[in-house]
């Protein structure tokens, strides 16, 4: 069942490779249907270059393995808890990647200053680098917990998760989501791409300070809200 | 009408992937028609591998749609401004990107010093990092300002912009123009390799100077002006 | 003989230009065949896109060519000596790449921290960089003493070499190993991965700590061992 | 005439884009022919998708064209020197390329440091970085006065350029050379592969110090001289 959104899973998936996000399996992306209350996933450990769109699993909001012939990806019960306390805001989709440049900040335990519009345009400030498991929550229910602190740092910090759609995870690697899987995918590219501008500025210029607020805003909103006038009207 | 234009300023499109100088649609490039008064420029928001000749928008020097199915760029305010202020020098090509490394610049609020042959090749003296707006500017005309800031810049600082065919802008990206739309992306190039290799010349060295006068002087004029002899002889 | 082996080592060996870990031909991979106390490797100096099966070498423990029509690797006597010390943990692949990431850090004689999860998920603990040679020990046998200083070190450190299949050699490159040759480049790539992340995390943050010893466990432990469950079951 | 010669001039010459050292033209590759005193060189400031083996220009030591449609290089009288001083010893090829990271190194006014064994393969000691010439050599004769200083250098530094094949130039880019134009242009992928992995090795470890010599004599003679047991017998 759900076989189109399998295929779209699948589709977001082999995205991963073409804009260089990821290496060997280090990554997975998922969808979630709202209707039956299930996400399609990539299955874990299985190779890019060998996944089909049936291959993809379904996994309800437990974590549970609802259909498939394949484990789902190990990563599945942060996926789980994403959608439990982010859907209701219309985020539809999850991307888990080691890219490298945002893996480089979540492993300095930095989160990604807005430096300039090229981030404004796509996150509202910083992309925040949320802390790490205590060793009692790694033992409890490491994958699980990873998606709490995920949307207990986001509730403390005050942060939307629709205007920052995406977050480091200190020592790990990066979780980014959107209205569906496509939008995910695009905003784990945004990540990398902010990640690797961001850290060659403070090459060329150690004491930058983040861009000032009215730019910022300007961006964010002629790209976001009822102000936006960035690309083509959809009909 | 003006297919010709607009099939030129499609093919330096199209160059910005192939030069790796964006990442989606974060670039756009136009060049404009002095006989008609106006330039032919990508619309805004559509992928780089939907792009036809006949999506080019076409537009006056106001700003103003005069043709076209599309909006044009959100950038459209920078590049008529450009115009109204650079075309009687005879640059008639304009390109914006977020190109990876000069946009590092940009958000460091550097200008790239001259280091070395390659930049004096292409650009004499520094290539300049203007100031980015005030709330002010922001909220009167962003995209226009913009526009104007470099202008106002390029004559506080006294800089030809025919010798320094582009300039960084603080906390955003990259303007670059030229003779035609062609020229323009040409120089768009040599900024990102300059600005690469300024910023790893920072890195081997942090206490590198300019490169000597002299040396600028001769590789700017071996390829530029009454004197030069680099290249072929135009016929 | 051994027609299959030959293949296997071929195909390892192409994946290293594939995986970009090899410029020209500064690189070799082999894998020993318990059953007759042989290895396959490749031969020294030539090409890779000139390389076919029938050119990999067969070599006993003692480094000596037993078949081939070319000279094996000039690295023929380390990877000796590491099948002579590890084989009996169930090492039968090794690899020796230059790979640029890795070769830094071995240039810079450092031992790569364990940053984040990507790391260890494959390595338990740092990627230890071991000491060069003395002026003797590289008169008196260049190649195998690379090998016993590897195997050495090892032993010194109380590290297990299935727990960090690979090291780095103080100014001069990487070797990684594993249970066939396909294993030993896979670790080859994660390496080079994690070297490149490891400096620009030093990069983005001079003063970072090693990843916490509860997060270093969990992820080694979710893909190794009696209690993996990342992956899907061999059948 | 020498069409021979033009043919593997051409060939070499592509492998500058094959290999990514060359942005647009920035750079030429020779082979000089000591029984007709000519060589062969790329024509000036045209593209690489463009040219053909009839293309190349002949060329006397004095640097004047002796045969060909186009100009030749910009760069020809500094190849011409580097014939007249070096050809005596073999050095029948010679490669000129704005390649990012030895330029970087160039721009930094730095000699690349032997890191490791990679350098110690190649070059025997560090690749030096020349001095930039004076207003006044300049003026008189800027790319004869460019190839007298390199060798000048040389001389007194004390350095064989069998030995050392090749050279930084101050603010300015790289000179290779070798036997035959193929193996200048493969120790021009060496130099940029080296300042690569040098510059990083600084960035890990702002205080690396130089390989041990020991170790870069064995490795640099165990590919070169009557002592040399690296690659396949040539026949």
């Amino acid at each position: 069942m759900l076989e189109e959104l399998k295929k779209r899973v699948y589709e977001a998936n082999m995205l991963l490779p073409k804009y260089q996000l990821v290496t060997f399996t280090w990554g997975n992306v998922s969808e979630y249907d709202p209707e039956t209350g299930l996400f399609a996933i990539k299955p874990s450990g299985v190779e890019y270059d060998k996944l089909r769109p049936e291959d993809m699993v379904l996994v309800n909001l437990a974590g549970e393995k609802v259909e498939g012939r394949y484990n789902p990806s190990s990563d599945t019960a942060t996926h789980a808890v994403l959608y439990q306390r982010f859907a209701e805001k219309g985020i539809l989709g999850v991307v888990h990647t080691h890219s490298p440049f945002a893996t480089s900040w979540a492993q300095a335990g930095l989160s990604i200053p807005c430096y300039g519009t090229t981030h404004a345009d796509y996150f509202y400030g910083d992309i925040p680098c949320v802390r790490n498991l205590t060793p009692e929550e790694i033992e409890e229910a490491y994958e699980k917990n990873t998606g709490i602190v995920i949307a207990d740092e986001f509730e403390l910090l005050g942060k939307d998760p629709v205007a920052v759609p995406g977050a480091l995870f200190k020592n790990h690697g990066v979780f980014t989501w959107g209205k569906d899987a496509h939008e995910a995918v695009h905003n784990a590219v945004v990540v990398e791409e902010c990640a690797k501008m961001a850290a060659w500025t403070k090459l060329i210029n150690p004491s930058v300070q983040e861009a000032p607020q009215a730019m910022q805003d300007k961006h964010y909103f002629r790209k976001h809200g009822a102000g936006a006038y960035y690309g083509q009207k959809e009909e």
